[in-house]
């Protein structure tokens, strides 16, 4: 990155270089365009930017920079002429891509759109340009293989970028436009899961990741140590938030990692994940319950539709799928029902199993549907027994593009029936003496459940594989970066 | 709770009972109206309400009832009469405190304001009265003693109930109107924190708590368990929340737990906190961070001022404070400024040591001020040195009522410098390679900062214990409930 110009004069020295470190030496009094506001408005104007380069190619006495900031990018020329030397063009065609570089340029509009970028009616004409933090010459990765779609170019023999590779350079991965649309339309799905609750009058809480004893029973958690004890790391806020029910919160969510220690390497799993809670009292039955959560996640998707529908047309570029479908009110089927349907389709799952499928995405054209009223063998000791039918439970599960995205159900709220599903479970009382005693004071009856942030986000988008909603994400294999 | 009527026919029997257990049984088509719609406009109106007994009090052929909901309270009165028969009027006398019911009443206009209760104007006459979940007879700490100015009624020998005896009973102790307060108070810092920056432009993100490496030199952090092998409980988002500036999403903010191992038994210190974290790339200066983070506060003070008035007066009561002073812009002072001044005023302090002192507050007039300028040698090995005195750096904390709520800094984005400080830390490169990794391909200038939720909405009330804002505090000593 050093030039050595001894035998020419260069009448455009101080127009390019390498600046200083940024270390705030002064407080500059010249504004940054950003570049998604380089519109034809902008014509004819010179103006200040700072972006990466994002790729660069020289020819003969010029050279072409696409200048990028996130998912917005913009043509630029250095051209030799009064305002640029032979030695500046050469600069600028120098400069490793990815680096970031202040410019002064002159606006431009253009006679034919530029198809190739974001920006397609102006280009800049560089009038100055200084590296202010320089990349690596060698990429571990290339953008353009990493939102590259699966298949494409295969023929020519272009590169696809593979998942390890990705997250092992993560930083450079998320550079990409799919990535910057996956984790902006993330960042809404919790503000809209956040201001449709909080409308309806629920009370967001911050509940405890350490925690004294493994509150699901005691599988799968991970052990901490703490200081002289040792503790574990919450597999949920259950506990947490049902005991804030107990003390008159009324409603309530949170949004907070749960921790897993399930040694499970699917296309699925996590170990540490985001969870979207809910608990709620209720007043007669739970389908109120059912009722708000449902009504919360359409309004997400809502929310997702309407606002991000450039966010889902970057990410469908890359990984293709069919508009997210959901029905007003939310499809519910009992859990004995979609089980004979999908018989009566032919496809057999035992009767007591988690029941995943999409058949019945298509028997009711939605994506989004709930199953009500599981077996009560296969859910926890405090789910609430059905009324009618000791075999079930006021328990339900929902699923997006036929996945379990949410699990939840009526909780117990009388000690002496907890006490004796926890026994029914063979669960050490001792351990779980305090949850109980939660219930002692007055409890109203209540339920909820818990949603994971990631596959919310995997399945609307139609992806395929959680790690590509999770920005770092943690599984048995992989704890880094 | 179970009485035998045998030798009186008892005309009102079906009026008066406790319930079965809320199971889902029924889709109750009956509408619960709050407490605190319960207004004068209502008068006269049959109602079905559910609450608590907060206090109840038999006298001769009537029983006074308060009943509560969260931070609302009204009276309620069952007397003989062709609604009431004697013995409906014991049983009601006879419910424990705390328990759960639900009354049907006529709305009654009141002549005097009933001045012990939030409904001032109304009182209920029961004609109905069913148990939906009992507490048990003894409470481990009376909701009155809980909310008692520290000092009141000691002459009379009234309780004040001690912190340990709260935390341990915190589903009760939640239950006070204080904590009602706090908390809702605390749910609105964090929507004001999040809204502000998402009105500034910021992406939400998600980071992980387990790390493979302890990320700011190996001191005070807690290990887990993972798998065959140990990982680490982030003390901070920080190397996240760099990558992701680093990764194009320019302004960062996250909202999660933060762990510290540190052996600190003091009013300000947990083990567990909820971190407000912000991270921004900037253009020339870190003082334009330093103003988005001063701006993001001033919003939160204001909207707490302006839409928490009820719950900051409530607080009041039990805990008196000035209220919370402001200036802007905000105070911002050198740290040997801050010194000198203070010495000047008689108050000696390391020259290096961090600064706490409420000193500026009075002499300035305000609760929130900025600290600049830190000595070098304090502060991590990532931060950026002062560009003209080698001894400070580009760091800054703030301070809310003269505590320090937030540490922050322009960071050193340049991988040699970073490598450089590193060493001069004796932090072992091998250790942080994917951090330094992380500059390598390009890094914007950038800074940010961290907050503690805790100590914001402890300072901001003028409370004295920072587990008075944490629902369920965990320190050295306490990892329950």
């Amino acid at each position: 990155m050093f030039f050595l110009f001894l035998f020419f004069k260069d009448f455009a020295k101080d127009r390019y270089g390498v600046s200083v470190m940024v270390q705030s030496q002064q407080k500059l009094d010249r504004v940054l365009v950003r570049v998604q506001d380089l519109t034809p408005e902008k014509a004819d104007q010179l103006i200040w930017l700072r972006a990466r380069i994002h790729t660069s190619r020289a020819k003969g006495k010029q050279c072409f920079l696409v200048l990028r900031q996130q998912q917005f990018n913009v043509q630029a020329l250095v051209a030799v002429g009064d305002r640029a030397s032979k030695q500046m063009v050469k600069f600028a065609a120098n400069i490793n891509k990815e680096s970031i570089v202040d410019v002064e340029a002159v606006v431009r509009k253009v006679e034919q759109k530029i198809e190739s970028c974001s920006q397609q009616d102006v280009e800049l004409h560089i009038e100055r340009i200084f590296v202010i933090s320089q990349a690596e010459p060698r990429l571990p990765l290339q953008l353009e293989d990493a939102i590259r779609p699966d298949g494409e170019g295969e023929e020519e023999g272009r590169a696809t970028v593979n998942q390890d590779t990705r997250l092992d350079n993560r930083v450079i991965d998320l550079r990409t436009t799919t990535s910057q649309a996956i984790f902006r339309l993330q960042s809404g799905v919790c503000q809209l899961f956040r201001d449709t609750l909080t409308k309806k009058g629920f009370v967001e809480i911050q509940t405890p990741k350490i925690i004294s004893a493994a509150s699901e029973g005691g599988a799968n958690v991970f052990t901490v140590s703490y200081f002289k004890t040792s503790a574990y790391l919450a597999q949920s806020p259950q506990l947490y938030k049902q005991m804030c029910i107990c003390a008159d919160f009324d409603k309530v969510f949170c949004v907070g990692p749960v921790f897993r220690a399930e040694d499970s390497n699917t296309h699925r799993h996590l170990t540490e994940f985001v969870g979207l809670d809910i608990e709620m009292a209720f007043n007669y039955h739970y389908h109120e319950v059912i009722d708000s959560i449902t009504d919360t996640m359409v309004q997400i998707f809502k929310g997702l539709r309407d606002n991000f529908q450039t966010e889902i047309q970057t990410v469908n570029k890359q990984f293709p799928s069919e508009p997210f479908k959901f029905l007003e009110p939310t499809l519910r089927l009992e859990y004995t029902e979609a089980v004979a349907m999908l018989h009566e389709a032919g496809v057999e799952m035992g009767d007591e199993d988690d029941l995943r499928s999409a058949c019945i995405t298509h028997l009711y054209d939605t994506d989004f549907y709930v199953l009500d009223k599981y077996p009560l063998a296969v859910r926890p000791f405090y789910t609430m027994p059905d009324p009618n039918n000791p075999k079930y439970s006021n328990s339900y599960d929902m699923f997006m593009r036929g996945e379990e995205i949410l699990s939840g159900a009526q909780r117990v709220h009388d000690p002496e029936l907890l006490t004796e599903r926890a026994l029914h479970h063979q669960i050490d009382l001792e351990k779980i003496k305090s949850y109980i005693d939660s219930f002692r004071y007055g409890a109203p009856p209540h339920g909820g459940g818990g949603i994971g942030l990631e596959r919310v986000c995997m399945l609307y988008l139609g992806l395929h594989n959680v790690r590509q909603t999770s920005m770092f994400p943690r599984d048995p294999k992989r704890l880094t970066p």
